[in-house]
C-alpha cells in the first residue's frame, strides 16, 4: 500500500447517495477528496463481498466458529431467523469491495448515478422519420470492432462457431459478461455477417433460417462444449433463451443466447428483449415489423430520446 | 434469545450448497441439525445485509472510522480499489443474515435448491392439446383469492382503481411483494373482471380497449398518488413497464404494471413477460393469439412441465 493509498482513502468525505441497489448489497456515492492540494469531486462504489469458499468450508466447524456472534430474531415452527457477524481479524474475506474514482468528472458522475428509464413506445411512425435516420447518422466505426470479428481480425482465438455465408452466416463468440464457465450464467453472442440488418425492424421472412441456424448452432455449442442438455429433437424445448434487443446498443443484427437459467441479466427485460422463437413465430404468420408498434426502455441521456424529443415525441 | 436457539444454531453442519446468488450475495445450504435427540436434515439460508443508513451516515465521519481495516488491492490512473473490514463490534449492523429450517421436508429442500429452467416452444398444437386441457382441469379453488379481491372481500383497503365494468372493468391493487413505499419498484397488477380470459392466448381485437383502459388507469395511478412522471398525450412515452405474464402462475388474466426504473424483477424477463404495447400492437396487426408459437422459461418440477413430458414433448 504507498503512501498516497494511505493519505487519499480516508479522506473521501461523502456528500450524497447517488444509487444503492439492495438486492446487489451496492450503493455509489458522491463525495469529495483531497487531490493535488485540492478538493476535487470522487466516486466510491461499494459493494458487499460475496461468501467464500474458505467461508463456506469455516461453516464445516458450526456456526459459532465462523460468527464471533449471533443473535436470533425471530422463531416460528421450524423457522429461526438469526443475524450474524463475522470476525474482523484480517486473515478473514472482507466485507467489503471499493472502488474511489478521483477525480470525477459529469459523465463519471452520471454514469453512477440512478438512470431514470422511460418505456418508448415506438410506432412505425416514429421509427420510420427519427430511430431509422438516427441509427442511419451513427458514424460506421462505431462497429468497426464488429467487423474485426468477423474478419476474423480480434477474438479469433474466441469464436466458437464460424458460418461463413455472407447472407445466411454468423459468428458465434462468448459473451464479454460471460466467465466462460459459469454454466448458469452461459452467455454467447451471434453477430451475423449479412451488414445490411441493423435492427429487429429489418428482418423479414427471408432471414428465418438465418434465426433458426443461429438458435442450432448456439444449442449445439453449449451442449457439446460447454454441457447444457440438448434441445429436444421436436423443438419444443431448449436450454437456452435466446433474443434480440431493440433497442440494441450496437447496430449490427446480432442474437443474445444466454442459459434459461440466468435469471439475473437486466439486458433480459421485457421492454429491451424480444425471443427469437416469439420474432420467428409472427414472421411466419405474415407480420410486418416496418408496422409493428414496438414499446423499449431508453435511459434518461441516451442519444435516441435527445432525438425523439427533438422530433416532438416522449416530452 | 431462549437457551432452545443457543443449543439450536451452532449445530448445523454443513454438507452441501444447494443454490448461491453471487449477485445477491446469498446462498442455501443444506444440512443436518439436533431435533428431538434426533440428527434430521435442515436448510441454512444466508445472505450478506446492505448497508445500513445508519452505515452510510458514518462514512461522513471518514473511512478510517467506518472500517476497522482498510487494504488497497490496485491502482491505475483515476482508479482505487480496497477491501474494507467493518468492525465485529455488536452495536454495528449485522454482517449476515440468515434462515434456519428445522427440520426441512424434500419439499423445502426442492424449493430452496437451484432451479433447473427450460425454454418450452410452444406451437398452437402444444397449447390446444396440452396446456388448454390442463390450464381448465386445474381447481377453481386456486384462484379464490382472485375472486375475493374483485369482490371487495379481500384486500378493499388496498384497491387503487376499481372498473366494475363485467367486461372490460378491472381492479388496480398494489403487488404483494412492493412495499408501497419505493418508487423505483413500483409494481401494481391489475386483475380483469371478464372470468372467461384466462391467460394472452385468449386474447382478441376486442379486449384492446381493456388493454388500453389499465394502462391508462395504471399511469394516472402512479403520477397522481405515486409521482411517477406522466405518460406523454401522443402515447409515445410512459413511466410504467406493462406486461403480461406467459406462463402466469395463476389463470384469471392480469396485467403486471412496474415502475420501468425496476429492472433487477425477475418476472419482467423476456421469455416469461410480453409487453402491453407489443401485445396490442400485434392484436391491432391481425395476429391470431392461438396461432403463435410463444416460448417460455419452466422450472424444473412445474406441472405444466409434467404434463408436456408425458404428452411427449420437451422430453
Amino acid at each position: 500500500m504507498g503512501a498516497e493509498a494511505k493519505t487519499s482513502l480516508p479522506c473521501f468525505e461523502l456528500e450524497r447517495i447517488l444509487y444503492e441497489d439492495p438486492r446487489a448489497k451496492s450503493v455509489n456515492l458522491l463525495g469529495q477528496c483531497e487531490h493535488q492540494g485540492e478538493r476535487v469531486p470522487a466516486l466510491l462504489l461499494m459493494e458487499k463481498t460475496h461468501f467464500t469458499p474458505a467461508f463456506l468450508a469455516s461453516l464445516q466447524q458450526g456456526l459459532e466458529h465462523t460468527f464471533s456472534h449471533l443473535e436470533q430474531i425471530g422463531q416460528n415452527d421450524i423457522y429461526t431467523w438469526v443475524f450474524g457477524w463475522t470476525s474482523d481479524q484480517v486473515h478473514t474475506d472482507a466485507h467489503t469491495k471499493m472502488s474511489l474514482i478521483c477525480p470525477a468528472n459529469s459523465d463519471l458522475i452520471a454514469k453512477y448515478s440512478a438512470p431514470e428509464r422511460r418505456m418508448i413506445i415506438e410506432t412505425p411512425h416514429m421509427y420510420e422519420t427519427v430511430t431509422k435516420p438516427w441509427i442511419e447518422s451513427l458514424p460506421a466505426s462505431k462497429v468497426t470492432w464488429v467487423h474485426n470479428i468477423l474478419n476474423g481480425e480480434s477474438e479469433r482465438e474466441s469464436v466458437l462457431y464460424n458460418d461463413e455465408d455472407p447472407k445466411t452466416g454468423f459468428v458465434l463468440v462468448p459473451d464479454l459478461k460471460w466467465d466462460r464457465r459459469t454454466l448458469s450464467s452461459l452467455y454467447m453472442v451471434a453477430i451475423v455477417r449479412d451488414g445490411s440488418l441493423t435492427n429487429m425492424r429489418d428482418l423479414t421472412k427471408d432471414h428465418i433460417p438465418l434465426l433458426r441456424k443461429i438458435q442450432k448452432a448456439g444449442a449445439q455449442i453449449a451442449h457439446e462444449k460447454y454441457g447444457l442438455p440438448a434441445p429436444s429433437a421436436d423443438g419444443s424445448s431448449s436450454s437456452l433463451r435466446c433474443f434480440l434487443h431493440y433497442m440494441p446498443t450496437y447496430f449490427h443484427l446480432h442474437v443474445h443466447l444466454m442459459s434459461a437459467n440466468f435469471t439475473t441479466h437486466p439486458g433480459a427485460l421485457v421492454g429491451q428483449a424480444q425471443l427469437v422463437d416469439d420474432v420467428i413465430s409472427l414472421l411466419e404468420l405474415g407480420v410486418d415489423f416496418r408496422q409493428r408498434t414496438i414499446g423499449y426502455a431508453l435511459a434518461d441521456g441516451h442519444k435516441l430520446l435527445a432525438a425523439l424529443q427533438q422530433a416532438g415525441f416522449a416530452t
